[in-house]
Order: structure tokens, then sequence, then C-alpha cells
């Protein structure tokens, strides 16, 4: 029997509509796992509990009285502290939102409001989202690994219990990376389907938002009420077969520089989508050699341009990381700009032919597990029949490098867990898909994951050895 | 009686429907009138004299075995010479461009060619698009003033009978400045409406193509041919009334720094769609400051990205004008880039909300006629009722100040004569109206010239003291 803050959002939704659990519960549940964790972890920016309780107890009222909102009504959950809400401050993580405070709610957050969930706090960022570790939060698996980020602390939060789902952004891997890295979900929709406003920017034409969660079938329910559409369904039937869907696997690119336990989680991943009836085949990834400096090239003056005038009266505000990153976007000239935006609007192109042919491309989310706190870079071997000492890759460069390709051409992208490495940490495969295409991702994420349920950071990862986790499980 | 280059298009189009007017005869006449005035305009690049009265020839027997494809089928016209025609080379009036070959038509050249339209040649462009002067080509109505850019060509040759119409392109003014200045019609239709592909771009988000006609009845049918509507349809009919159409008149920026002949022929033009049935208002209109800083801020940077690889291996093949612009382009950081991109967006939502209370706002196009061609600065004296001395603008800013918001903001923009000046110089009016409603400023503009046909470079600009033309009229 699972405690509440354990459940699933549709198992919770579940058994609210049946009145086995009420939003009381739950959120008492998750506040005291939050009481019990969060000392170690560090997910959350600021919690309010009594705030909570109040919405929990309104939402159980209004249940009993027959308003059931849907399946978000009365579930305790967690928003990125980028996203504003109506009289809190958004912190962005940094010290420059010290005095800050939201006049309104950013779309999301009223969206979520007016589905019923229930607003636990705010969880932390890399500061301005601009890095992909989150130094404030620790790993859910390991105490000395990194969150991952930029929605570190989004993502350790619903993967430790402390919230039943959470909401990160995600400019070049900030929801996928951080859930890939804490064996949770997480799903970057095509640009633009859910709305950005009252959502701190880091460089617009990057950025999206987008749910974190224990489960693909908690995405969907998440991403119905983001996108504006409230359900009051039950779940939806299980997926039991993907005969028909046309599965890629990239021949290049995604399977360079991937640590071994990495690429063989997925490839056993692939193999259960191709069990489930999936059509495989192999594909060629283009322009993979302009990934890499179109994401920089667009993401890094987009964020100067939002943070010019503060650089210009209080830079020493900055955590030092994140400073020498805006400073130098002043220097790059907008011919470099331009360039990188050209580059992507034929990356594009190029992408959006591949999916004349395939369904979907699976891939490593990240090429490999959390590193510890204090690695800043990762050595690769040199490749298997070439050549050659091996090279290095900074840590961010390696986050960043298989998640970007779907901020770059607004392509759907959904992490999800499939398994963990020798070290119990966990492993996540994307399903990239077409523009506006979500529900064929969730449908492989559903189908795969029905028949491997996510191990989560509560029940022993079973038979990985995993060394034993500094956080006891709940009884 | 009109000889057969005199003829507008819609006239002209009139008498070969009726077999009163052969192509042959109207494509000879209008050779014959290049072949007499050319060597002073200095309007063409190209002239294709052999293949047009080949077309002409083959138009004249598909219309005479029934196969009329409509009001352009078998008119002479001509391209400014940005826009790829198959075969052709694509000079852009530059040395850069010595070796070009166009290996397709343009969307443009093809949606002609489809409407049967007769291309005589390509036209002078300042080079490369980016300049307000056009310096191969000579002023229609007077050889010792500019023609006006960037479209100069093409506007002059329309305005001299070297052709029954032409097509320009638009990024600050291009299209409705030489028409302004060589008194004829221009319009810059809404961002997008007419694609761009195959056009040498000079700043691809404010980069606009449209029609430069005799009359803005002509303007109309070109346009329905540009977007793809084909029409075999007789002329519309007259416009009677502009009863209900609410027409706003600037009380700033567009009547600041406007010579007073300039400003008394546009009032009274205004006056004359009040006395159709116009109901006239005055609007402030919103962010006029950023104007300059915005047009420029966007447009360097866009240009110089399209150059970089020439500017690299041969900036010398550039005339010293658009080699310094480009080059200073190249210095532009990618945050200034941003910050007119930022001002821009605001730029647009603030015009779209003027266009909830009127139909169109009308304005002079230029705020003076056309210079000497050695001219390089504008004087204007002080304000009345101010103090100060005045201020010196360079001719360029001048030209640009007042059709730069319509390329900022994408809205369509219709420039029209209205009159001439003491020294016998053509002034336009320009009428600017919401997205996508080239119909409302094409009604307005047609009622007016229904009243005040245009005053053409054939016949004697009547009682205004013109000083007598270099060219002579034909007989």
């Amino acid at each position: 029997m699972h405690v509440p803050y354990e459940l699933s959002l549709a198992d919770a939704a579940r058994a609210i509509a049946a009145r086995e659990l009420s939003p009381v519960e739950l959120t008492d549940s998750v506040l005291a796992r939050i009481e019990e964790v969060e000392g170690d972890l560090g997910a959350y920016v600021t919690v309010r509990a009594d705030e909570a309780r109040k919405a929990a107890a309104q939402a159980e009222r209004d249940i009993a009285a027959g308003r059931h909102r849907g399946p978000l009504h009365g579930i305790p959950m967690t928003l990125k502290d980028l996203i504003d809400v109506e009289g809190l401050p958004t912190t962005a993580s940094s010290r420059v939102r010290a005095r800050h405070l939201a006049l309104a709610d950013s779309t999301v957050a009223a969206r979520l409001r007016s589905a019923g969930a229930v607003l636990l706090g705010k969880t932390h960022t890399h500061e301005f989202a601009y890095g992909l570790t989150t130094p404030q939060t620790r790993n859910a698996w390991a105490a000395d690994r990194v969150a991952g980020g930029s929605s570190g602390g989004s993502a350790v939060a619903v993967a430790a219990g402390e919230a039943t789902f959470a909401i990160g952004t995600d400019t070049g891997g900030s929801i996928r990376v951080p859930a890939a890295l804490n064996g949770v979900v997480g799903l970057k929709p095509t640009y633009g389907l859910v709305p950005m406003d009252g959502v701190t920017p880091l460089s617009w034409s990057l950025d999206h938002i987008g749910p974190i969660t224990r489960t693909v079938r908690d995405a969907e329910l998440v991403l119905a009420a983001l996108t504006g559409h409230h359900t009051t369904e039950g779940p939806s039937p299980t997926v039991a077969s993907l005969a028909g869907l046309r599965v890629a696997v990239p021949r290049n690119y995604y399977f360079d520089r991937v640590a071994p336990e990495v690429a063989a989680a997925v490839r056993a991943a692939i193999a259960q989508l191709s069990a489930l009836g999936a059509e495989l085949s192999e594909i060629d990834i283009p322009m993979t050699e302009y990934v890499q400096a179109t994401q920089w090239g667009v993401m890094v003056p987009e964020a100067t341009a939002s943070h010019e005038q503060t650089l210009r009266t209080s830079p020493e505000l900055y955590g030092p990381d994140v400073r020498v990153l805006l400073e130098a976007g002043g220097l790059i000239p907008a011919t470099d700009y331009l360039r990188a935006q050209r580059a992507r609007a034929l990356m594009h192109r190029a992408w959006a032919r591949l999916f004349d042919e395939v369904d979907l491309i699976v891939a490593p989310t990240v090429p490999c597990t959390a590193v510890h706190r204090d690695q800043e870079e990762i050595n690769w071997p040199a490749t298997e029949g070439t050549e050659g000492t091996g090279s290095t890759e900074s840590v961010s460069d390696a986050y960043v490098r298989l998640s970007a390709p779907a901020n770059l051409t607004g392509l759907p992208s959904l992490s999800l867990p499939v398994g963990l490495d020798s070290a119990g940490l966990p492993i996540g495969m994307q399903l990239i898909g077409r523009a506006l295409d979500e529900a064929t991702l969730l449908r492989a994420g559903r189908a795969y994951e029905t028949t491997h349920p996510p191990v989560t950071r509560f029940g022993p990862p079973a038979g990985h050895g995993a060394p034993a986790p500094s956080l006891a499980p709940a009884p």
C-alpha cells in the first residue's frame, strides 16, 4: 500500500474522485514528506504549507459539494520559481530578484489554479534558468550528485515525493535533463503550445514550459490543463499495442559520446517499443555539427538582452557563472546571432522533413547519468575502432547536447525513465515527435511504461546494487 | 488620343480585350519609347526587346485563339533587378553580381509570367536596394533630380512610359519613395502577402514586394496577379463615395519637418477624401521617437548577415556608400539588434490598436520632393513658434522617415500622386491601413483618383509653371 505522497497524479486523482482520499490528506502527506527530506534535498525556494492546506480544504469542500473540476483538483504541486504567481515573489533563485513581487498570475499558474491544483510552493531553478545543474538542490537518488537543471528543484521534488507533479521550463533541456537525472518524466511541448507569459524568459525563441511528473500518464493530464483543455474524464485506457507506429533510431549523433550503460538501457527500451509493435528504422540526423553553435548563438544574446539593465546597475548580484555568460552575450555581433537564426531555420526545415517518413525519433535524453556535484568535465574515451585519446566536454555541454535540437526546432520531446545504471542512478530516454503531435509521444511513452512501470525513489531500485540512499524511504 | 505607351494598364487591358489594341502594338510602342528616352533616364539595367516582342506575339496569338488570361495578358512590364527570372542575371545593380545567373523564376516572376505579362527587361535598383536615390537613374520629371530609391529604375520607367507597370521592393520605403518622387502609384502590401522567394533580400524581416503603376486601379490589377488571384473580370466599377470610411490624420510626426508645399498638397487631398464622404479624425502616432533607431537597428545587421561572405572575399566590389553600411553592420552587438526587434514588437502592437478606431491613416509619403542629384542633406527651418535655428537631415534619413513605420509594422501602405510643387515636381500621399486590408487602401485611392486623375509625365503639368522638361513628351 502506498502512502499518499507516493501516489502518481492519476492514482491520486482516481482515489480523490472515488472519495477514498481527500485533498487534505494528500496535501498533508506531501507536506510531511517535505518536512522529512527537504533539509537534505534543497528543492524548494519557499514552501507555503498553510496556504496549501487551505487550498486543499477548499478543494475538499468543492468536491464534496459536487463541484469536481477534474483530475488536477486537490492535487499538490510546485512551480519552478521562474513562473509568476500573483502576490508571490518570483526569485529565479537569484539575488537580483530579492525585492521581486509578481503582480499577476502567469497563464500557466492561472490555468492550474482554475483546474483546482494546490500550490505547495516554488522550487529552485539554476539562477535565471541559465545552467544545467541547480547547485542549491541535490539529486533525489544520491546526495553527492547534481540535481540537473535548470528545473532541478521541480524534478527533485517530484522524484522525492515532495510534490505530486511540478512545472518546469526548458530552453536547452531544462525540463528533460533533470527529469532524466532524477528518474521522472519530463515533457517539453511544441514551441508556443503552452503560453510563456508571466514566465521569466531565458531566451524567448527557445523557451518552453511543461510538466514534470512520475508517469507519462500524469504528463498527459497536466498538459491538458496547461493547454487549457480541462478534462473530467477518468484515466484513458491502457495502450496495448504500438502497431503501425514508425519509430526511428538515429545512426549518428545521439549515440556518440554516450555512456555505455545509458546507450544499453535506451536500446533495451527501444527493443521494448518494437516488442509492442512499433516498426523500427534507422535515420540520419541532419546538421548535427551546427547544434551547439546554433543553440549558444541564439540563446546567449537573447539571454543578455533580457538582463541589460540589471547588468549595468548591479552585475555583482548575479552568481559568477551566470554573470560571465550574460556579460559575454553583450559582445556577440548581431551578424553571429543572425547566422545562428538562419542555421536554425534550415535545421527546422530539415527536421520537419524527417517526419515525412517516421512518427517519432528515440534517443538518450542525456549522454550520462548525474555527475558528482563538484565535477566540471566529462572525459569521453576514444571511440572504438578510431585512433586518438578521447575527448573532454564540460558538464553543461554534455547535458545540453542531446536535448537542444528539440529546442532549436521547437519539436515536442518527452523524457521518460528507462532504468538505472550500476551506480543506481536513473537513465532517461527521449521521444521526439512532429510539431503539435504530443499525442503520439504520450501514446508511445504510456505503452512503454505499462510494461515497464517506473522505478521510483520510494521503492528499492531492485537488482541494481544501488548504494544505500541517503534519504530513507518513508514506511 | 493616347499613344499606346501612355495607356494605363487598365486602359490597355480593356483595349486588348476589345481587340482594339494588340499586345505587339503596345509592346512596340513601349520599346520605341525606351529607345527615345532611356539614354537620358538610365532606368534599365537590361532591355530584352527581341524576347519581349516574341512574348507579345505569343500573347497576341493566344488571345486571338480565345485563351485570354486576364488583364495582364500581353502587357509590357519590368522587374526591379533584385527579382530572379530564370536564365537571366540578377545584377542588383552591383559589380558583386557580375557573374550571376538565376536558375529559377522567383514566385513573383512566375506569377506574372502565368498571368501573361510581357517582360521588357530589368530596371535599376540602388545597389542591393541599400539606398534611397538609385544614382544610375534620373528622375522622370527633371534630369537634375534623384530618381529616389531603391526601386528608382522601376518608378522612372513607369513614369516615363518605358513600361506599363513595374515591380519594386520596399524595405524602408523603396517602392513608395520613388513612386512619390516620380508621380506614380506604389503599393507596399502587408508583410508576407506577396512571397519574397527568389528576390535578393536586403533585410528579410522588413522586405516587401509590390507594384508600381500609373493609377491605383492598375495597382489593384497587379496585386491580384502577385497574390495569385488572377482575374478575367473587366475593370471594377468606379468608387463613387467614401461614406463611412474612417480616415485619421496624424497630429504628430507625419507633418513635422515636411516641406510646406508637400503638406499643403496632402492636406488638400485629405479634404478631397472628406468631400467624397470619408469621416476625418485626428490621431496620435505612438512610439515615433523609436522609428529611426528601430528601422536602422533591424535593417543594418540583417543586411550585413546576407553579405558576410562577399564582404570577406571582395569588399571592393561594393560601391562606397553600400560598403560602409555593410561593414558597419558587422560591428553592431546582437543585443542592440534584439533591442530593436523588441521595440518593433511593441510598435507593431501599438499601431494595430490604432485601427480599432480608424480604417486608414493618411500622411505624406516623403517630406519633400526630389532633391538635386548632388544634394546630400536637407535643411529644415526652425518650426514656427519654437526657438532654435532649424535642423539638418541626410537625404536618406528624410526619405525613409515617413515610410519606415509601415515596414516596421508590416502594415500595407499605398502612395499616390497628389499634385506637383512649384518646381513642377510630384508630391506623394500615403494611405496606411490595417494588416491584409489592401482593399480599403485601394478603394480610397481609387475614389481620389476618379476625381483627381493623375497628372502624367506625358501631358504638360498644367498650371504649375514647371520647368521645360528635358525629355520632350511624345507627340
